[in-house]
């Protein structure tokens, strides 16, 4: 037996017009306003949050102010990585001559990626389809593009991973709490080469992943996934678990 | 400009003690139970979760109960990947015959990759050093044990962990949110033909990582990491930004 303890979150209604609030709205007028500073709310739960970080792929115009930005690299440097090494490196585009020239060769790899999975996957106009073609269309104007890096320190793996994707999700996950959304995206390996000798990086390093930021147009909310027991297995490959009853 | 709301978190002590509270001993007393049920707190911070959330290798003997297992994995699956095609498998191990043989073959290959990585790596006697001795000696006793796979629909590729350790951190923090501890290890690979013959694991499945989780002996706190201008670059590799304060 194990207690339940009332959750105290008066301020939820607060958060979730962050985004509106930003913009100059104050959308909830039942807050008690103790400070003025560079440092945004912080009260998403954790279960809330990660049961509610959604993929966002269309932005308002809002810059992500380089604060913001430290205090989401920071908190995604927090991951773990094989024996600590943090192989992990995050080579920032924001604005000036290098990330616009790089933000334009991703913009051409973006569109041509989504193009050529769009016919390939047969997709029908749907609002996911309209979300994708408005998301490369606009790929140039994303307020920050993150290439999250791997310097390899071994032969290149199918594991090394386990010291990159977990900082990303950190990132995705901060950037949330500080009331910006994001996407993972591995469109960026379709202009692998012109990239590496744009911004000048090792051969022996990975470009393991593209994260796009900026003020989501819309909002966060509840992912669709399978059912958990399509996903789970216990004691052995295939045998269901009898204990899950969502 | 942007403002600054005060953070309510009254309970935040009991969650901090939610370790105590499980063994019976109700830490603290300022608190209203308002109901008796399988859900735990969960007021911890998403930005105070990601800073502080450590690979946990020490586990008091208490029990994961299945419910508590069904929210991490849960939440886990909450994860991006691409195309949202969900390839990650949560293979659990917790008891039974099954589990218990697939726990003494991971045991030997943890203590087999500690003793060679302590050897060669020249640890000397130290609280990382001896934590990670009593977790390989202890391995069997680990509460729970989640070989987290990857149905792969692609060639081996060394990208492919985007779709499943963003689903493995997920997995971490989530088992942080209910009092839980985890860490995240690679050195079931040592024993892979062996876990994949009693486990009945396909061909196709990568065994992308081994997570251990149980109840911390000790606490979550902060983390080590490096200074953040050294993983961070600005607009091309090796330009370090200028706008980190930290």
């Amino acid at each position: 037996m194990r207690l339940f303890f009332r959750q105290v979150r008066p301020y939820y209604g607060l958060l979730l017009d962050h985004t509106a609030s930003r913009r100059g709205v104050l959308a909830n007028a039942n807050v008690e306003v103790v400070s003025v500073s560079a440092t945004p709310p912080r009260d998403v739960g954790l279960l809330e949050a990660i049961a509610t970080t959604r993929a966002i792929r269309r932005y308002t115009d809002d810059p992500v102010p380089v604060g913001d930005l430290e205090q989401i690299l920071w908190h995604a440097g927090r991951a773990p990585s094989g024996s600590n090494r943090q192989p992990f490196r995050f080579l920032v585009l924001r604005d000036g001559a290098n990330a616009e020239a790089a933000k334009a060769v991703l913009g051409r790899a973006f569109r041509s990626g989504w193009a050529t999975k769009r016919a390939g996957d047969g997709y029908r106009p749907s609002r996911f389809a309209d979300s994708m073609q408005h998301y490369v269309d606009h790929f140039e104007a994303t307020p920050v593009v993150i290439l999250v890096c791997l310097e390899r320190y071994r032969d290149v793996s199918p594991y090394e991973g386990a010291s990159v994707y977990p900082a990303c999700q950190n990132l995705l996950l901060a950037a949330r709490a500080l009331g910006y959304g994001g996407a993972l995206t591995m469109w960026h390996l379709g202009v692998e080469d012109e990239l590496r000798a744009m911004l000048q990086v090792p051969a022996t390093v990975a470009l393991s992943a593209c994260i796009t930021l900026g003020v989501p147009a819309g909002r966060h909310g509840p992912v669709k996934r399978k059912p958990l027991d399509e996903v789970v297995f216990d004691g052995r490959w295939g045998d269901r678990p009898t204990w899950i009853t969502t």
